[in-house]
């Protein structure tokens, strides 16, 4: 799996990687039960902290998205993802409110947002199925 | 305007406080040319940095959102609000694509994420006329 950071966003770097390994799960390109790379590899290859790496991992196995297996180290959750909890309906919610607003004063229209909420929904799962990103 | 930032949160004060401008702004509750409160004054109400509140409405003047005007200080843009730039869509779309991805990966439907999305902008322009938060 591609994964790209961008060092000079305001997000910081642990976000970014889960954001990036859950639009990962998303659109199919992790399976369930798949390995991921170790924490040193995956810090290596991305060329960031250790520490860094592991705080998105144990956020993403505390959260449900991830286990870990006797054998294959960080695996994708085999056995069925978290859903819609309360926290996350909050979450979202509080998300969509800035970016809603934002657009909002922009002259951006109820459609045209809704619309592109909606291509990007799709898009995010588009890749169902196993093609690469 | 009734200002309330999450000092546990992991979004930055800054960025809490440019956000709830904009949601200000969005619901109406902020008109053009009406005068915000001094850097000082609103850091001393919202026990705040007066760094952080001065970062805040410098970013918002940048984007176009404030003004500074003679006699008013700080005033919401009164000539019009800047529009949906290139950067701003994109910014928009990444956004969108962690949340799409987080809703898709928990079986939040097609459906379901974009009528939330709806809900929330109408929501957030839902105050335009004034009533109070």
């Amino acid at each position: 799996m591609f994964i790209e950071l961008d060092l000079q966003s305001e997000t910081p770097i642990y976000a970014q990687l889960i954001d990036q390994l859950i639009e990962g799960i998303a659109s199919g390109e992790l399976k369930p039960g798949d390995p991921l790379p170790s924490v040193r590899r995956l810090a290596e290859d991305l060329g960031i902290n250790l520490h860094t790496v592991n705080k998105s991992y144990n956020l993403l196995k505390q959260e449900g998205f991830l286990q870990v297996h006797r054998k294959k180290g960080v695996i994708v959750q085999p056995d069925g993802m978290p859903g819609v909890t309360e926290a996350f309906e909050e979450k979202l919610r509080q998300q969509l409110r800035s970016l809603a607003a934002a657009a909002a004063v922009r002259g951006m229209s109820e459609e045209a947002f809704t619309q592109e909420s909606r291509s990007v929904y799709r898009n995010a799962i588009t890749n169902r199925g196993g093609e690469q990103r």
